[in-house]
């Protein structure tokens, strides 16, 4: 077991798990804190007990944010007929870093997923009829993962959506920009085929 | 600059100061902290004030420690005649996995890089050289980093350590066991031949 520092351990016990950190930079990641002053140590603690505290669920979208509804939803330039469902807060990051989308988000907290015991109701869908009861959404864009949980997840919502009189939609399936043919596997080469469009 | 939670940039930023962590590897852990309980987000943080509160160095050898003297130190089973010098805390925990070594440890914080402003001053030599001024060393191991800065430490460290009439050894350099001749660098190898030894 070689040699222990019981305070140190528990740090490092700490950062390993973070997915995707592993024992050694976890143990790297302690002494890094050790080599700290005090008062950093102490702005580290504190950042960490106050992202906890402070950031929560949009009332309106389900996205994160430190205010009381988040700065999409409460923007006014945006569109708000258009809502784009995802899963998480990473993937409205994702869409925000584009600058093409204005419409709104409805981020779901995860995706359908049975044998992980995950239905319906354990994520924000309730939420999300709820905002297209109100008359004024025109079209929802699915943004779920091209997953087989993403998919499926995308056509139940759709299958609610749909009897509500609102166009539903899907991201576009193809080959990723710079990416190259040879190595596309073949689902993505003959939906890219499918959806081609006119030059 | 897209969407902006201030609360999680700020955790965010504390991650990504850690070396080796990147910018999208920092938010990623932020996020992890979200998902946390208040508990065990609660633990993080006090795990790391703690360690930052409890952990210092061995009144002896300078190496962490969360007591008075460290377990090497402090154990009547290692021949305290012998010590091996190290840079770095990390050195000693190597050392201990090997379960090779019974001697006892020096860690000097550092090297010495005069181009960093890092001379002996700034280094735990003092402590070192207290050490040997008590009789009973019989040898000091140099087991600085085959650096240039490392070598120059050792080098130095010997000057001050040789009239004082104790053995100062330094580990042997070679081709790493596991490694391949071919692609083993032509100092390491010109060294492994000058230190052939009879089989």
């Amino acid at each position: 077991m070689g040699y222990r520092i019981p305070p140190l351990d528990r740090l490092a016990d700490q950062f390993e798990r973070i997915p995707g950190v592993g024992r050694k930079s976890a143990q790297r990641m302690a002494f890094y804190v050790l080599g700290l002053t005090d008062e950093q140590a102490g702005e580290f603690a504190d950042a960490l007990l106050d992202a906890k505290k402070k950031v929560h669920c949009c009332s309106v979208c389900q996205n994160l944010t430190d205010g009381e509804t988040c700065p999409v939803c409460s923007d006014e330039k945006r569109d708000h007929s258009v809502i784009c469902v995802v899963e998480d807060a990473q993937d409205v990051m994702a869409f925000e870093r584009t600058r093409e989308y204005n419409g709104v988000y409805h981020v779901l907290h995860g995706v359908i997923s049975p044998l992980d015991g995950i239905g319906p109701e354990q994520l924000r869908v309730r939420e999300l009829m709820a905002r297209l009861a109100d008359d004024g959404v025109k079209e929802v864009i699915m943004a779920t993962n091209p997953t087989v949980d993403g998919e499926a997840t995308a056509a139940y919502l759709s299958r609610q959506i749909k009897p509500l009189g609102v166009k539903v939609t899907r991201l576009a399936y193809g080959i990723p920009v710079g990416g190259t043919l040879e190595y596309a596997d073949d689902v993505t080469l003959s939906r890219a085929l499918e959806g081609r469009s006119e030059i």
